[in-house]
């Protein structure tokens, strides 16, 4: 008898009849003698409807209200799914995030958890229920609720799972587990049955939606195997575990990612000198600005082109902050492009295998799409194109790596 | 500069406009230089709303959970008036009951506070802010939140005004105040500057809807003033309090009450000998059912008639649960009356002055209104009469007791 935890999201209990569903289905996993401890997001939009509401009495919301306040869509679905499993037979618990032990820092609105004591949790356990948390929330020594921002639930879950020494940690959700691209864009992409670590994290923050990096990179920190599959059906997913020995003989590379959300800010012309880069960054992080891809080509004469992305959304701000200290520095230009895409091959094992950069390239020219910027990390390729070409570049490599083929 | 709770019920912060509204008044408040504690109930039909969404997925939705569920709903409110505030420039913070410190015991859906630790909501008024709280709820000592069950906005406010030592609670709601009867029946009626707690509770449990007896019974135990007034004008509202020495000169009726969900049981031939009565009401207790009015007429040759009243939704159960005792004892019959409605004199020092209840007497009988049934308490004569005649009965007492003048 195994220990897992499961997690459902928004879409799968979007309303009563989808609770019943889950509720019928994590009842016939009981009744197979797991024990299981079920982590919920919040019913459908919730949480997007209490934060109009909130902007509704105030123009900027205080972060420790708006936590309070979003901290009610998971409760209110924990406690619906308890309430349906019972319904059913299951004797099942709801637990707050606060109640389930999770313990987090005072960061509202993206609070990172410091502890979990899964006593009472497990306490439950052993009374044989099944203990519903309600996700994407915790609370701080003061008792003040906090939410988890992005990928809150998923990162709960896994939280959950590493401090209960669950055997895995299920993600429901509505895509099927993990593809070799995009199904949308290439109908012949692949299911994976595994995936490492490394690779869904590259895949994941190269623009691939399934899981927020957040809660893989938890999950690879505390070894525990996550199974992404999804509510609506029961076809296998993906397992998102450690890359063994064997993967070592597979097609090292394991997927295509796309992110059409993507703002090129080029500085023409800077000085080559210490503490250029500094002066360009610090003003971005400081507004709260991601920036991702940096690249600085080679010096010529003394100066050099710094050119980096951000979120299109971030473009126009980024780059009036940028503008004011490439005049100081001396830059002759600051260009600003909208209408690029990243397209990224991912696979373990790449950077010791030659020849995968090459062949990318090669479809990409083949396919007469223009590369407009190149990045690499170990496990990683990524260019930058026109967005307009996004869906024949994933097509064109989906192809030249043969990812149909498995 | 003086501490003051205040709490506005769910029609007084129904939506998003109301809660603005709300705002203003507590900030004006606020800038007169009070020390304000905030209580809020749930958004107009958010606790109907949830209650359905719970039966939705299981028949029968457990307490705990059910509890948990409901609790939502005033913590949204809470977190949307404080943001309210803020907007409005005014420091504010919203706990939930836990964080205000209202600890309950374990009567999921009518649970009783057992302490209440104000330190949390003291620091927070040091530092300036109002403090809005989430009524209705609590935690016990295992961190289950719990409900306070009807009218239990008013007693978190009532109980936080005692443990605070406020100078007084303000019970905002949508009607101005007590009247002397129910205007909408008597457009005479007069709205009273002051009644006493005993008057009051008179008054609530013979039908008037304005507060529930809970929580006029902590204030009087408390001996917190309690305003009650209307969140929708400045009109001057009724103040709860105790009744001074001044109160005996004046007219020694405060009020006509009047109550419709009257169901009497009349078990006839009852012998008269002891444990009768604990047989009779046993099985009622038992079953939840609220016995109100009780009267046992004198014996005649040991046999005696017993009469009471229950909620009129109670009274086929009730006659049910009835029947088989009175079988057992050898009474002769047990008689049942959904018809007949209650009309209430209520006001101190009346025992102590005579001729109250003949004036009452008269009045009814000039009316042609024939009286079933007679009980007195201390402060307060009631009749059972036909439902019928209820506003004919209210405004010849009205008129008899000369309340139109003060």
């Amino acid at each position: 008898m195994a220990l897992v935890v499961q997690k459902y999201g928004g879409t799968s209990v979007a309303d009563a009849e989808r609770i019943k569903h889950v509720a019928r289905r994590v009842a016939a996993r009981r009744r197979q003698g797991d024990d299981l401890v079920v982590v919920v997001s919040a019913m459908g939009d919730t949480t997007d409807e209490l934060i109009a509401l909130a902007h509704q009495v105030s123009p900027e919301p205080e972060a420790r209200e708006l936590d309070l306040l979003l901290s009610t869509g998971e409760v209110v679905s924990c406690t619906l799914l308890a309430m349906a499993l019972k319904a059913l037979g299951q004797p099942a618990v709801a637990l707050t995030g606060a109640q389930a032990g999770i313990g987090t820092d005072r960061r509202y609105g993206r609070a990172r958890i410091l502890r979990v004591d899964p006593s009472r949790i497990r306490s439950h356990l052993a009374e044989g229920r099944i203990v519903v948390v309600a996700g994407f929330q915790g609370i701080t020594e003061e008792m003040d609720i906090t939410t988890l921002g992005r990928g809150g639930s998923d990162t709960t879950a896994v939280a959950l799972a590493a401090a209960l020494g669950a055997e895995r940690c299920e993600i429901y959700t509505d895509v099927e587990g993990i593809y070799t691209a995009d199904p949308r864009i290439e109908p012949r992409a692949r299911k994976l049955e595994r995936i490492s670590y490394e690779e869904m994290l590259e895949l994941a923050s190269q623009g691939a939606r399934v899981m927020h990096s957040r809660a893989v990179e938890l999950g690879w920190a505390y070894k525990v195997p996550i199974y992404v599959a999804s509510s609506f059906s029961d076809a296998p997913g993906t397992l998102i575990c450690e890359g063994g020995e064997e993967m070592e003989q597979r097609n090292r590379v394991m997927g295509i990612a796309h992110d059409s959300d993507v703002g090129r800010i080029t500085v023409r012309g800077v000085p080559d000198r210490p503490g250029i880069a500094a002066a360009i960054f610090g003003p971005l992080a400081e507004a709260g600005i991601s920036v991702d891809t940096i690249v600085q080509n080679a010096s010529v004469e003394r100066l050099t082109d710094l050119t980096f992305t951000v979120s299109r959304a971030d473009l126009k701000r980024a780059a009036a902050l940028v503008e004011p200290v490439a005049r100081e520095i001396g830059a002759s230009a600051v260009l600003t492009d909208d209408h690029l895409a990243k397209v990224s091959v991912v696979g373990a094992g790449m950077q010791s295998a030659p020849g995968y950069a090459a062949r990318m390239f090669r479809a990409l020219y083949e396919a007469g799409i223009n590369i407009e910027l190149i990045t690499t990390s170990e496990i990683r390729i990524t260019c930058l194109i026109d967005a307009g070409r996004v869906p024949e570049a994933v097509r064109a490599l989906h192809q030249a790596f043969e990812l149909e083929q498995g």
